[in-house]
């Protein structure tokens, strides 16, 4: 059985780094490709690294056209209109991998309050698997909408999900300093992320504000069984890929860091990919790859976890297919290895 | 004597660097910046570089006004726009170093054609000394306006006068291949020029048909005494500045590359801001100065003169500070060195 | 039916490029990797990339071991080092794709000229397939050797092959201008390759003496069938990976841009990794592919063809694969779309 | 008066910043230039960006000709080295500003523990003042020796300092989280700062053991009044230049954003090198300049202070002449705005 796939929002990076994953999977085909623009140019003009490589155009199609073409379908769409595409696609029998924040958090007003906006579809929230396979990887294979995580707090969850739950570093108090490639920012021309302005740059932004923060808040609360607190502070890197984040939390109990490296070794020795490293990991390691790469050590009282991912891939687009993977009964690593 | 200068158009790069010199310079002081922004923001809100270093506001003013403000102006504004608003101070007493192509051309429907535009002050065309002190500097001292020349063209120029006026290499059949920092493309932000575009990305542009051509191929014919016949192609470097020229050209007579050495040398002998070297020059070691560096090679029956300048300093803002030094009768490399 | 292969030499860059190929290749196994390494650390060690993907040591093997572990060697090794070890891996049946210079040039004399060392196999030579498939793929299935082409050489070859076949443009006084990221200088610790040296810094390197000099001219000459004479310059880019060559050639008769792209995709129709543009490439676009892009302008009585490929794969170790397909009947674009 | 200057140790990217400022200082003339290369090269072979700016070569003086030439030497030599050619041009009269770290820990055993080796001059230590003008500036005039800052601890010290002066912040449990520039890892060639290994990449290194803990801990203690505890983690930035520091401290009593930002505003009122911004600071608006620049946001418990300078220039050679200026008595910006 092949799986006949869609893309909404075709034309951001995400969608080319999932278009290329898609095309390597010998179990999908898409179908599909979808965005406002003009016309309908094939997708190689808008990017053109598919040139040769996937002859479709981009389609300014309604979601009866689409939903009747696809049995899967992945949001690329803005938070909000996201929504709105997705509740429709679902009532028609199509199943979704959204990538927007729409589904992520479980708390309406919490969400209304953080994205400024009334959510479209308030009824479903709270009722959709967060698409973190590592963690609620149980869910995945009967849902029908999977709410595909953040880049940051991917990153972010799979440092510090295993110490919250075996108890040896506090939830209060953590601080998260995350450290992005300039893609995380989109594909919208705006003077922040020209050339001349990050490269040979280094920023912080949105510090304490950021909208991911309630996401990693949330599911860190959800996997340690109690509320986690934390600051959360991301910065522009003058490059591509990738997302370092340093995690700092402060030890409870004696353990050491080998003890504690151990513990992460545990909770990830079914997942094929997640690596845990004896040295600090770099960005470069994990770039174009579904990894994630983890190194843990213990400062005084802090215990500091340090993880990698490419932000495009295990932050969004990679995470997709293992998700797709997943919902449809594909091995796990699929396209992706 | 301190000289009152303005600058019109501040917000973007070539602005920026400008403005930096200019404060390094004991002889001028800055009196004014314009743009069309709304309301008068302190230029440091734009260019935060400045904080601390120069408090003025970027100001909406008329020509009247900053005529009556500034012993001379520095114009950043776009093409055609620029020499409106040149005809006007100029009428006013005031003088001014035009950053823009309006005046550098002598031909006026060559302008016409390369720019898809009437030329605003067509009379004036043909009159005005092109701003490379090192091969028009008698005339710079006693213009009123002097037309600041494109980056590419600096580096072009520089590099093949000499060759040509010589004689030893043919005015036909060069070729002129150039590679730029990605500041060239100016502030405005648009797809082409967002970090996730060009970074670890290399591309040719307008290739054969990029606006610096007819300039560079004007002012080497006049230089040379006949037609220069030449093909240019510029491309874009992941780098924010810094022009490499590579420009080849067939060998007239049986000179060595030691030779023309020579002739490069005894060229600039007087020019403070070329340096002839023995290596093939890196943009990197005269990126942020007003040098331009050079070296020749002899392969086969070409000349390969290779020349690096930084697109924004020697070609454009500095090269406008040496042109104003020698306008007001200041040492050429004041708050140049 | 599994091909063992084995890669000589195996700490680099493109052997590292080529593992990662071969990992996604499911018809073959990697069954050994050697180097001179003190002890036998794990290749994750040197490739931290590759933890969890790949579990085998750095071993210090001789050639009997390695041939008979073997079906298939690819050599990482230096010019002449590897001549050494590939005549012995022959006489023992192992199959080789080379990636050094050595069984490239088809004259003994220019070889020991340009590479300034005897050659260590000199008999061989002349009778290797040159491994660029596209213009001598009936060779290579039954070849035991596989001469590996440069980076360079198959950006340059690429570009120019067919038109200098169908004789629309000069063989004499080409000119080719290529750029490369610094990926392509290896992995040996360098000033000129240290991060602060090339970072923000555009520089020529070897003008008129690189090596790959008289492999493009013996290549082009070659598919011409006349002797073809050019000049190389190779600059060094700010980039990870990537070549851009600027070709430059006269035009012989009247053929317009559009017929000389005509004459390129005639050329290519069959090849699967050469695509046709009508804009000029960016390096990104096949950057991390086996693709080769090519666009063609005509200026003036200059044909200016513009490549792109990534220097490590079709520069290197895509080509290498996509060889070793050919040798074993195996479809040419497996593991490499 | 002239001050005669000379340079220990000119090959490296903090003597190249270095003799740049120097030749813009009209105070100074730069007399001698030290390195223990092989001959005496012009030291525009080992740098090229001085080319035609200086014409002095790298000599392999002794002390008695270096102390004979100069009235002030700057020392560029590796820690240990560095203190023993100090301790003998002090004895010879000449005044130095010491880049190394030998003279800034003021406790013996501190230093040999996090350094690893003998101190060369233990008797001096602890009476050196530390050349952080902002908060030791009272010392500097009258001392024969200063121990020029590390970048890491300029770039946290200046962030922290007011607020632990004014209590409102708790002097245990803070952390530094650090980021630079590659040019911060010197100028040897390794295989970790070779360009394709840093570039698109970002990394940890030496956490928690970092040689600059112990000086930012110690520096900070004497300013707060009593000791001061961090955890300190340093990364990478694939940039050429420049230092951002995120500074995280647990908030004492309830001061606001606002309040604390006066605090910083008083603290540096007339420091004319620190500008206290509102939104948070990028390193390119500093980078090549002697600011660094501050911002600061409260999040919850925390107190965020972020920092940028150049650490080439405020983290180096711009701090070196900045004591240079006072120790002589010139105006404490000359050269460096």
């Amino acid at each position: 059985m092949t799986v006949r796939v869609g893309v909404m929002g075709a034309t951001g990076y995400t969608a080319l780094e999932l278009i290329k994953l898609l095309l390597r999977h010998d179990q999908v085909e898409i179908v599909a490709l979808t965005s406002r623009q003009e016309g309908s140019p094939p997708i190689s003009q808008v990017h053109p690294q598919l040139t040769g490589r996937l002859e479709l155009p981009l389609e300014n199609l309604d979601l009866n056209q689409l939903a009747s073409r696809c049995d899967c379908v992945f949001s690329c769409l803005p938070h909000a209109a996201s929504a709105v595409s997705v509740a429709q696609l679902l009532a028609k029998g199509t199943r979704v991998v959204d990538f927007s924040a729409d589904y992520r958090l479980t708390d309406v007003s919490v969400y209304e309050s953080w994205y400024a906006t009334k959510h479209p579809d308030p009824d479903r929230i709270g009722d959709v698997p967060y698409g973190l396979p590592e963690w609620f990887g149980e869910a995945i294979p009967d849902a029908e909408l999977v709410a595909n995580p953040g880049c940051y707090p991917t990153s972010a969850i799979l440092a510090l999900a295993p110490l919250l739950q075996a108890g040896v570093i506090a939830s209060e108090d953590v601080i998260v300093d995350s450290k992005s490639g300039v893609s995380g920012a989109g594909r919208t021309p705006k003077l922040a992320t020209l050339f001349p302005e990050c490269n040979e740059s280094f920023t912080a932004y949105s510090v304490g504000k950021h909208r991911h923060t309630p996401e990693i808040q949330q599911v860190l609360s959800t996997l340690a069984g109690h509320e986690v607190d934390l600051v959360f502070t991301p910065h522009l890197v003058p490059m591509d890929r990738g997302i370092l984040t340093t995690a700092y939390a402060r030890r409870r109990g004696m353990k050491s860091a080998s003890a504690m490296q151990d513990i992460l070794r545990d909770a990830y020795n079914n997942a094929p990919f997640v690596r845990i490293l004896d040295d600090p990991p770099a960005t470069k390691n994990s770039a174009h790859t579904n990894y994630c790469d983890l190194a843990v050590r213990v400062v005084g009282e802090r215990v500091i976890v340090i993880s990698c991912i490419d932000n495009l891939i295990k932050g969004a687009s990679g995470a997709a297919v293992q998700n797709m993977n997943l919902m449809f009964g594909f091995p796990e690593t699929l396209a992706l290895v």
